[in-house]
């Protein structure tokens, strides 16, 4: 999968939030539903997120998926 | 693909978007670099949609990708 500003930025925002909790990698993807693995690819960018992970892991962080957006520059 | 309250919501967002903008399905299609029948899915639901086409939808509306995110309850 093709790396991407936009993912790479998704990711950290992932991580940030993620590490804001004191969570680990596992602990995101039990919260979440998700495999530890895919926590991990899409922290690294190398993961192209859908719309069911995203609403997932804002309901893991209790944020609306809006809040993990990155910006754009337009 | 299974429908879902989240994505049935997204593609109603991006129905309004495209509709305030008075963009035709193929005028947004070639706007963001997407093949038609992808927008018509998005808008009914029917197509989980990935972090490249948020950010290719939300360059063609010129807006932030958070604007096209839709709320959930928490």
């Amino acid at each position: 999968m093709a790396k991407s500003a936009f993912k790479n930025d998704f990711g950290d925002r992932i991580r940030t939030l993620r590490e804001e909790r004191n969570l680990s990698q596992e602990g995101l993807a039990d919260a979440a539903k998700l495999h530890r693995t895919h926590i991990s690819l899409i922290e690294r960018g190398e993961r192209s997120v859908r719309l069911e992970t995203i609403e997932a892991l804002a309901r893991a962080f209790g944020v609306q998926p809006a809040d993990l957006m990155p910006s754009i520059v337009l």
